[in-house]
């Protein structure tokens, strides 16, 4: 018998009404850990496990998961592709075992599951396996089937997640492919040492970024009690913010049981749009950056169409906007690499106010399981 | 001056109460006659315009487009990388464009849009050519500025598409994209002569059969009767119908503002599960085939959690879920290969139908507009 961390963890929910609420509060402590293995604290530079795989020799990647894990891949794609230009597909693990996609030898599979049992994922490792991929999957639980049948195991150091709605895990799961993406533009050379430290500086910042925003959650209180009569809510995101909107959506729907949708902010015009009426809240997940200016003009839209805007960004992004928002939460300031990471506490945050505001189980939504092992 | 083919259309409604419905009329016709441009009546072999492009040094696809010319787009993934085995990557264009992928010379660019104007999509069909790519635009307007810019274009004979939900025009991109693949399966040998002379008959079905579906709209407008008052309804296929799912979702959010999302069949346990109850219709596009019985199990989870199950399917698939269907619309039997272009009418026929039940202004949805030329 072996005996594993999680055994070992006190699996209560201490002075926590529930397990979701403590899992959330331990986001800043497992970014903390998850980074503690990612991090070297000499040089400051990322690190990776003994290596199965030569960095060097991939020319391209394919990233397959489920639900959250898709989305923290999804993330992941705009990080590989930026930093370690590395070209990147991503497709949700029940399409792309059935599409069959032609793969090559020199494209490494990333896969993403939390407890490395997802029955879905699994296909999809397996599939890249007998096209003659290597796998590297990022899991929970470094004992699963996944981190067994796969060349490279990156572990995310949350410790056991009770609740069904993912919230450190994702966190986590998005800091191993931070770190990743880093050690990845390290070994390719697409960015210089001095670029990396300081991307490393902002993940190491976001520990305590995240307890500020933990500490200061009365105003995602004040928020919820505003959305949580509302039967539709959209959420818009860009660039690697657009799948933490899909999970803001996400985490609203599994919890609360309101029917949210999460859309990339380019395509609001292209249809939701329609949708827009005082009724429906608009929220965007959008910290000052490159692509603040085309997110703001989308939500200007919204507005005009009678939209109610809510908005998650940084000071200077919400004194942009005040004009048109209804609400806003600030965050604190971080570089753009690291928004995805710290912007996924607070919606997090929100679905679990507005699922005790409507009374709803929050460690047990409805319908769900925590790890789908059947297709 | 230029006469086109679009000025010299008689642009009226005719006997029709709405464009829409006078654009849904003229499905078969734009089949065919978009057949008629891809398929050589001799050989009943596909035949693609004088090559700008050498179709044997194509290793890879990168496609992006806006909203529904973006399902046709992820429609053609499946086509091209089961028929043709070549390797394709789909991705809207407002997140492609700033994503800047890094992308090779050997990747053949494909942009989808009706007007050929769409702004983002242009932008997308820039950066691929500033990256080496070569690219091919797939547009209704030949005069168009993507037209003028990639290097090879496939017309959609759709005539003018006025109403400004896309009907038509959809179906036209998609029969394009088929008789596309066909054509790369065979300058790639991927499929044998027999193969491709079988895959091609099937289309050629297709006017008859979309005919059929057209002169049986009654099913359809009481199945509207019933999901008139619905305000949210979920959307579920798999594979290629995937893609079809999302533009049913897309089509009845834009006409009747009922809050209609689509998702991969196999992703609803990962989440849109927990929204389901008696007040959410969940609709599925399920034609017989490989992937039936998956989805199928997928919709038995659903009934046992009181969803009602609408189903859009064969005569055989509305058989084998009988007891579970509040609803079945009966559509002709079809190759798995064109069941997306033909199960495209019905859910455009539905997304009407429900407009004209709820008055709303079927031509021209509240907020939106017919070709986005601004991002």
């Amino acid at each position: 018998i072996k005996l594993t961390r999680l055994t070992g963890a006190a699996i209560g929910k201490g002075n926590f009404r529930h397990f979701m609420e403590k899992e959330l509060h331990e986001n800043p402590v497992v970014i903390g850990d998850t980074l503690h293995r990612m991090i070297d604290p000499a040089t400051r530079m990322p690190v990776l496990p003994e290596l199965a795989i030569d960095l060097r020799a991939i020319s391209r990647m394919t990233v397959s998961a489920c639900g959250s894990a898709f989305y923290a891949g999804l993330t992941a794609r705009y990080w590989l592709e930026r930093y370690a230009r590395i070209p990147v597909d991503a497709d949700v693990a029940s399409e792309f075992r059935y599409r069959e996609p032609p793969l090559s030898p020199d494209q490494l599979g990333l896969v993403v599951s939390q407890s490395g049992e997802t029955a879905d994922t699994m296909a999809a490792l397996r599939y890249m396996k007998q096209q003659g991929c290597k796998v590297m999957s990022v899991v929970n639980v470094p004992e699963s089937t996944m981190a067994r049948e796969s060349d490279l195991m990156l572990e995310t150091i949350a410790g056991p997640e009770i609740s069904v709605a993912s919230t450190k895990a994702f966190t986590a799961q998005l800091t191993v492919l931070a770190g990743f993406s880093l050690a990845l533009a390290k070994a390719r050379g697409t960015l210089g040492i001095a670029e990396i430290a300081s991307l490393v500086e902002a993940l190491m910042e976001l520990p305590a970024k995240a307890a500020q925003v933990l500490n200061d959650d009365e105003t995602i209180r004040t928020l919820a009690s505003q959305i949580q009569d509302a039967r539709d809510v959209l959420f818009f995101g860009r660039g690697s913010m657009m799948p933490i909107a899909l999970e803001g959506a996400l985490k609203l729907k599994e919890l609360s049981y309101i029917h949210a949708e999460g859309y990339p902010a380019g395509e609001m015009k292209h249809g939701p749009i329609a949708l827009i009426d005082p009724s429906v809240p608009v929220i965007a997940v959008l910290p000052s950056g490159p692509l603040f200016e085309k997110t703001a003009s989308n939500l200007q839209e919204a507005a005009a169409r009678g939209g109610r805007i809510i908005l998650f960004s940084d000071a200077a992004g919400a004194a942009k906007l005040a004009n048109i928002t209804t609400h806003s939460v600030i965050l604190p300031d971080c570089d753009p690499f690291v928004a995805p990471i710290l912007y996924a506490i607070p919606v997090q945050l929100l679905a679990y106010h507005v699922a005790i505001l409507k009374g709803t189980d929050v460690d047990q939504p409805r319908n769900l399981a925590k790890s789908v092992t059947v297709e």
